[in-house]
């Protein structure tokens, strides 16, 4: 169970923990971290202070502290590695899974990452090397080149030999690869066929021919919704030869997607994704991922004082004409925020695809039609309720009318534009869909108002 | 490679198709689809009117025919299954995973499921029938009761017997479990681990004896975290005895992550969650959907036509005043978007935990102060751009100040007060943030007006 959810025992574990280390027994802190997975050990370990995380981490076998730090924020990790004494880093990162061990000298001054890559056992160093060349949200990036290729004239018998005298640092094995004497991919066997199958049968013959596979640039995202999508446990990553140059198991996958999913919401929140935990990054750092945008939006949104101006005699003739403004403009920012994110969401898991944006324009278009209908009658009771003319409360009723339906068109036409021209449909934000409706939304309140008043 | 990703050659492969279908040539039909992979197969079946679906997926061997209405939207695949002949139905839902089998029938009238459950084997509906009886998003729900229990004492080669006499549907099997003779789940141990292991050696010796479980009725998203924190492949299901009655694959879980994530996207932009993709989900649904939100917030947004008329002798006075409602409440709004999506988030993926709410609290005004700071300045500058009075400039620029400290910590605050009281934290979505600051922020920004231009 995930005894951490439990934020008592968390507590109750933790003080235990720093009353050993403050006592200075770290073989009872060891102790009472050995109990416990690597995600929770990571995670107790990092509300102690850095000098007794670097106290504490050697003292676990190389293979346990490297299943640690892989568990830490990277960047964290990085910062820990370096204050190790060189020898006791290097035991560790051996010990490491090379994906995760290039993630971490990725975070490293490069420097520092030659230093340790030089000290390095040469078998290792050659797996992680060839990995920091990968960009970090690529195929390349996520994959691990950790994997047993089989050929296609090897028996099941011989195919479970290789297995039995193969020691990889990971465990999740469920598929093997088989290639060709290029080493060019050509087959996936799974280890439960291969358990199944008569010793004396071929690979060939127990392989799917046609697996899937990505080529090592390919973007992670892809990668891991191509795995969703096909329930992959493993997904081969080939280069420009269709050689198998290494292997993306599911659990990374995972994190990947859970990220991606956070980065959407952070955008579709109308701020730049943070690149670590929330309370693991500074206040200035997050600060400045949000000036950005809350400034753009700003200036955007000083627009609406530009659109007031324009309409100052009719403002100065009849005041109440600006007590429905936040109203007005804050409805059709809800509707048009509604649709973005439904949209933008859609698109990015492939219910929309680039070919149905003319019938998801159409949908959109006559949900916004139902929800100006509905929201405008109710708009005009609430307006006449206020003791509004009716002359008002008939301006405001056909301004809502117009503002949803205008909202909810450009927040479905924003997205699928975005797409199309190939940029984060997420530029979309709930504020930035607010904002480009705020001004509008005027225009139009103030145009008919205007007409139906006749002012 | 995903190749319904190219549009052009989804168009065309579904015209090659059609024109097949449209002959009457099913054999023509059945062999474009062959190429494809299960998941695509449903998703060009699911182009075609319903009665040629109902003519072609019994051209495919069960086996695939179950593939391919596993993957196709669950109340789809129910209407599509009730079309075809009873007796072709039965052949292929006893080619389904029981889990998947379940969760069809689940979708049924309960009339039709029992008929459905009558006509099945024995064995499949005895499998199916306990699955029907779990919530959809527990882990009941998700399980499948498709595994195989080992007993401590089995060596390692008749495990590998019983794996080769197993013969499961799914074949996302890499963690098998080892129960006592009561049934309880007491050890887990990797197939990989038994292929490797002496054939004498004992279950009990290579197991992992602290398995990672979860209870039946846990909610699916709790299970689905569990294994994404743990990087499991199986989670083993047990009931209040301890009982092992099924096990959750990664496969599933994806599913679910993805599917939490598109639910929090849609609160967060305002709107009730759809529990269809887009584009299957009709537009009176969708608008049904939002209306409630919408009104909810139109309701609360009236406040501010409220405070509007508490003031309505300053905006007389003053129409200047009115130029800068919608660029204060907008940049509130705004600010407070993107505090909330941040921190729910943060709560939903784990990066901030109850116990972290005083600080996370602390870190948001911290940021909030930092970009209150800025735009205040920065909105002085644009209102005298303006040809604002000084007065009216620094009205507005104190107004930022305080508005978007408020809004920061109305952001913090109400997602970690939401999760406190077990409510759901996405309730206090982008609009309902707006809408809240709205309101407060037009009372803040005619007290200080009030207070500095001594209205």
């Amino acid at each position: 169970m995930d005894q951490l959810d439990n934020d008592i025992s968390f507590e109750n574990r933790l003080q235990a923990l720093r009353m050993a280390v403050e006592a200075g027994n770290l073989t009872a802190a060891r102790a009472l971290l050995e109990h416990f997975q690597a995600p929770d050990q990571a995670e107790l370990l990092e509300e102690l202070p850095t000098d007794e995380q670097v106290k504490l981490l050697p003292q676990f076998p190389p293979e346990d502290s490297a299943d640690i730090l892989a568990e830490m924020d990277e960047a964290w990790a990085a910062e820990l590695v370096t204050a190790l004494p060189t020898a006791t880093a290097i035991r560790i990162i051996e010990e490491m899974e090379p994906d995760e061990a290039a993630d971490l000298l990725g975070e490293l001054e490069p420097d520092q990452a030659t230093t340790f890559l030089d000290r390095l056992k040469d078998a290792d160093a050659e797996e992680i090397r060839p990995l920091l060349l990968h960009a970090d949200d690529s195929a390349g990036g996520l994959m691990t080149p950790e994997f047993l290729a089989l050929r296609r004239r090897t028996t099941a018998a011989d195919a479970l030999a290789s297995v039995r005298s193969w020691q990889p640092k990971s465990d999740t094995l469920s598929d093997l690869f088989v290639i060709d004497r290029d080493g060019r991919l050509c087959g996936v066997v799974s280890l439960r066929q291969l358990v199944i199958a008569e010793p004396s049968d071929l690979v060939s013959d127990l392989m799917d021919p046609e697996p899937v596979w990505v080529a090592v640039g390919t973007d992670q995202e892809t990668a891991a919704r191509l795995m969703a999508r096909y329930s992959l446990l493993v997904l081969p990553v080939v280069n420009g030869q269709h050689k198998l140059i290494g292997v993306i198991t599911i659990d990374d996958v995972v994190d990947v997607l859970e990220e991606e999913a956070t980065e959407d919401i952070q955008r579709l929140g109308g701020a730049q994704p943070l690149e670590r935990p929330y309370l693991d990054t500074s206040t200035f750092i997050i600060a400045r991922k949000r000036i950005g945008w809350l400034l753009l939006l700003f200036l955007t949104e000083s627009l609406t004082g530009s659109v007031l101006r324009i309409f100052e005699s009719e403002l100065q003739a009849v005041v109440a004409l600006s007590f429905f403004i936040p109203l007005l403009i804050g409805t059709g920012g809800n509707a048009g925020s509604q649709t973005t994110s439904t949209i933008i969401r859609a698109l990015a898991v492939g219910d929309v695809r680039k070919r149905d944006a003319l019938i998801t324009f159409w949908h959109e278009l006559r949900i916004g039609i139902m929800l100006a209908v509905v929201m405008s009658a109710i708009a005009y009771g609430r307006a006449l309720l206020w003791g509004t003319t009716p002359a008002l409360a008939t301006a405001v009723s056909l301004s809502i009318l117009a503002i949803v339906i205008w909202a909810n068109s450009l927040g479905a036409l924003l997205p699928l534009a975005a797409s199309a021209l190939k940029i984060d449909p997420t530029v979309v934000s709930g504020p930035a869909m607010s904002t480009l409706v705020d001004a509008t939304g005027l225009f139009i309140y103030f145009t008919i108002a205007r007409l139906v008043i006749g002012l």
